[in-house]
């Protein structure tokens, strides 16, 4: 990253950390082996994988042997649903999950209602909140499997994710969260929460990306999404990705031992980002519950203009953002997520997602609140849909 | 590796290649960005993508938008069967497989025939060949799919894919090979084969682990095997693990331009382990055919005696070795590819596979051909089975 370029996207995807790096190296050419062979080449590889397993469960406070490896958030949301949810279709075919999921739980949803499950998605509040009485009143004698992701990666709300596991307990159903915007994030202790499933992922807190895990919870039954040899205990076939699996390890350690002073730097920073721009621009409302969020987001709507010409405009000044997830941008279509919310098509198109990040600073932040007024005043100007009255 | 420890363990996965991992290296901390996302930081991700899979296609002889990018060859079979093979199932739910694939095709099927398909596996000769004429007795017109290996990671004969595409193709049968032993091995040129799939991966040719491909086609209809964002075409969803595949695109580049120097390098050294093991020691077979072999497969059974004791001893000495497939090592059961060609079961547990790479040198070589007869002389005077009439 050049010095003067801004990267307000950690949301979608973070830097490795250098020192995460420097523990991967080694593993690449020199510590190469495959951990299932049966020599010091593999010893070593399987070494590094039981001290990455290690890592990554006490960051949530999970059992090693309560963590699987993928190569991916969506692979383990996919290998919740699939392996966990689907190994349960004897007992019922019911699943309830919500309206403002990642991609990755979404379109496996739809494809299991194609293969006859019946799925119920509930809807959030204006501020994107999930109302856990909601789940409670959906809850069948058939329903098998709970998914309701911790916070979402676009909006940032914080989910009653204890309350929903309650429910989900008292009535013993398996329930799964989504953990990809919040593990290394803010504290998470999968015991506490009372989660049965949790996925989270190397590639948005400054680990590599290629790596993730899915925590069963032990007595959990999970089968395999992708079928092979004995690694992951049976549950995921293919060579483990020993370097990825080190960084992640590695910055599932650093995270832990960081949390609370990265929290409070990027909550900072992100404080005085919304409160700059609800100050200095007229017209612009700020998306998600304004406390009950993750620390790195800050997303706002501006009115009469599009989000995509704001990005661009902003990528010209070396500044880099978001309209909507990553996921989905290139299809730009407005997010779901917001229209669930209650937002207007137009409102929802003329929104951004800054997501800050711990490399980020206090003088980067300056420089957006500087740029930004008059990129949105220009735009506006520009705007068929813009009067001056309106801006009064 | 330290300079006197010898690396005969390829197959399972070989070191990276220090070009490649220069080339990989901005992509971490610098050029780290989501490929999806809608700024210069993601078009740099975006470019590198496209790149590699120019650099991917172009190993193979393919067009780039007919390869998707997976996180393993595990996951690229499994993604041809449920992927390809499931999508046909309105056509008919027969499937033509042969006994000695990787683990990745035969679990799959397994699950496949739980839920419903018909399997044929057809069985191979004492060289491990599979008769394209087996397959095609087996064809009926419920058939829709047919995978045979290109080559068998662990005794390296290499099958006779021209004709069974042929056949295929003759009867509108999708054909399916594995080439995990064999793309930037040998040369391969899909066009030419006459595959409909193929599967490559980057950790067998000196690339990272965590990428791989799936060549499909055009015409060819895949569903997706994990599903999530838009990313591959809608057929695989997860942030793209952009290091790993400039990775693997760079792997396949340098595979392409060194592939012949590389082979004779190999082979050559193949020749005199195989050529010093056959005269030295009594009492051992090669496995696999003599010539229709890949470079580096040296794969042969010890009477009397037990392929783990070898390897143990060998590991002793700083050579590393394998016995059977290292994704099935740690079950610690006997080769069934072994046992398919006919081999006895204990003459399969008497065996060891010795894979060369290109790292590899004559001196090794002359040590391993030092280092091995004693270790198997002392083994069989271990040996209960062993008398030495038997050794005259």
């Amino acid at each position: 990253m050049a010095g003067s370029e801004i990267y307000f996207d950690n949301a979608s995807t973070t830097p490795v950390d250098r020192r995460v790096l420097e523990d991967m190296l080694p593993y690449f050419s020199i510590h190469f082996g495959n951990p299932s062979s049966l020599h010091d080449f593999g010893d070593k590889a399987h070494d590094a994988l039981d001290n990455a397993r290690e890592q990554a469960a006490s960051l949530i406070g999970a059992n090693s042997d309560e963590i699987y490896f993928t190569s991916c958030g969506t692979e383990s949301n996919n290998m919740a649903l699939w392996g966990v949810a689907g190994a349960l279709q004897d007992k019922g075919k019911h699943i309830i999950s919500t309206v403002i999921e990642h991609q990755s739980i979404i379109n496996p949803l739809k494809e299991m209602k194609r293969q006859g499950w019946d799925i119920t998605r509930v809807g959030v509040d204006k501020d994107s909140f999930v109302d856990p009485s909601d789940i409670k009143k959906e809850i069948r004698d058939d329903t098998v499997f709970i998914s309701v992701m911790h916070a979402n990666n676009e909006v940032g709300t914080i989910q009653k994710i204890k309350d929903i596991a309650d429910i989900a307990k008292e009535k013993g159903i398996a329930f799964h969260s989504d953990g990809v915007a919040t593990a290394g994030i803010i504290p998470v202790d999968v015991k506490k929460l009372g989660v049965d499933l949790y996925t989270f992922s190397s590639q948005q807190m400054y680990g590599p990306k290629g790596a993730a895990a899915l925590f069963v919870r032990k007595g959990i039954r999970v089968k395999p999404l992708i079928l092979g040899g004995v690694q992951e205990r049976g549950r995921r076939g293919g060579t483990e990705n020993i370097p990825a699996l080190v960084g992640f390890g590695s910055a599932c350690e650093l995270a832990k031992k960081e949390l609370e002073k990265n929290k409070e730097h990027i909550s900072g920073l992100r404080d005085k980002l919304i409160g700059g721009i609800l100050k200095n621009i007229k017209k612009v409302k700020l998306n998600g519950h304004p406390r009950q969020r993750i620390p790195g987001s800050a997303h706002i709507s501006f009115e009469f203009i599009e989000g995509e010409s704001i990005l661009l405009m902003l990528n010209m000044q070396g500044i880099f953002a978001a309209s909507g997830s990553s996921c989905a941008s290139q299809a730009l279509k407005s997010s779901y997520v917001l229209t669930e919310m209650g937002l207007s098509t137009t409102l929802a198109q003329g929104s951004i997602s800054f997501s800050l990040g711990k490399y980020n600073s206090e003088k980067e932040v300056d420089r957006v609140l500087e740029v930004l007024p008059p990129i949105v005043d220009r735009l506006r100007q520009m705007s068929p849909i813009y009067t001056e009255e309106k801006d009064k």
